[in-house]
């Protein structure tokens, strides 16, 4: 077995946090390639290993899989004793959902605040556009929770992949200082107390940067 | 059992195209309710339905199921005689990839070509960044044709989701126009013949729309 990630800086890179935070989740050994972004030879490094010339990307016995929702499905199938989806049919499609949700969308809040772990100040003004999309972030996070988190403070109890693609949402609204009603305040700090967001945040405060 | 899809226009609506195509896969029944775009009711009239106000939404015994990538992803789960996903592990992995990279990405493809199956007209002139988008495209359906398609002429042989996800795409090659490579044709080609389409096209050529 020989698992390789492919992540950008652990400061900034969000896509590649939510792929790491999914392979800490299996409990695999695995290594970790680091490329830093936004430099002279960032995407000629990443071709190297990404077709997509984009991180993150693991790199398998058969090839590379790439995309943070690709990488999770792949462990999630490799994995299955992991559980890296909730274990109820129905909990497991809206869990894909929210992450499907995440993927393609909040493009005003991915675009205004971009994570930044090292930041702790707030964006102003904050854009309308953005106060919506932390207010769907914060209904969606309550709805989870309520529907089906009795079993642990994630948001489908115990962590699994959706915790993993809101993280990085999670640090942008610590971040960046946003007020935030208590559920949703609540989840935040499940995720800072999360041994495996606190190994790469504290490695990102480490980090030295472009 | 029972699912029904909520859908927008037959015509306009690309990602409903996504889910139907999957739906049509599982050769399960299934019912369908379509909601026009663009008219004054359509936020309301989808909100019926879907928590993001958006379609597609697969109403299912537990609950809503949104977004295409999850609904595809359920339905894979559900039936899984029907075979969604193509059945090498890689090979699902990288079928993932490319409909994850489908899924947030090819913006200015999406954007200055969007979906409009009643179109016989190019884009004059072309942006340069659409070209690109098309070239990356040509070039991702060639790779998955060379390596995992020599059971047929879909992507990954047989049809799956990864030819669900990228029928929309072939349906603006064509109604746009544009000139594409040899293999690039023939795959549109296979998705022009596909039963499974040609039904939702022949409702979308006789379909009225605002």
């Amino acid at each position: 077995m020989s698992l390789t990630l492919v992540i950008g800086d652990k400061t900034y890179s969000s896509w590649s946090l939510r792929a790491a935070l999914a392979l800490e989740l299996t409990g695999a050994p695995y290594d970790e390639v680091l490329v830093h972004l936004n430099r002279a030879d960032t995407h000629a490094r990443i071709l190297e290993h990404s077709p997509t010339g984009k991180v993150p990307v693991l790199k398998t016995e058969e090839g590379p899989v790439w995309d943070s929702m690709a990488i999770g499905e792949y462990l999630a199938e490799r994995f299955p004793e992991a559980h890296l989806w909730p274990r109820g049919q129905y909990a497991r499609a809206v869990a894909r959902a929210v992450c499907a949700e995440m993927h393609s969308g909040f493009v005003a809040l991915r675009t205004h605040m971009p994570m930044d772990l090292k930041r702790a100040r707030p964006l102003e003004p904050l854009p309308a556009e953005v106060q919506a999309d932390i207010e769907r972030v914060c209904r969606l996070w309550a709805e989870c929770r309520a529907e089906f988190g009795q079993d642990g403070p994630f948001l489908f109890g115990h962590a699994s992949l959706a915790d993993a693609f809101f993280a990085p949402v999670a640090t942008r609204l610590r971040s960046y200082q946003v007020v935030l009603p208590a559920a949703a305040a609540a989840y935040v700090e499940t995720i800072y107390q999360w041994s495996a967001f606190q190994g790469w945040y504290q490695a990102a405060l480490e980090e030295s940067v472009a």
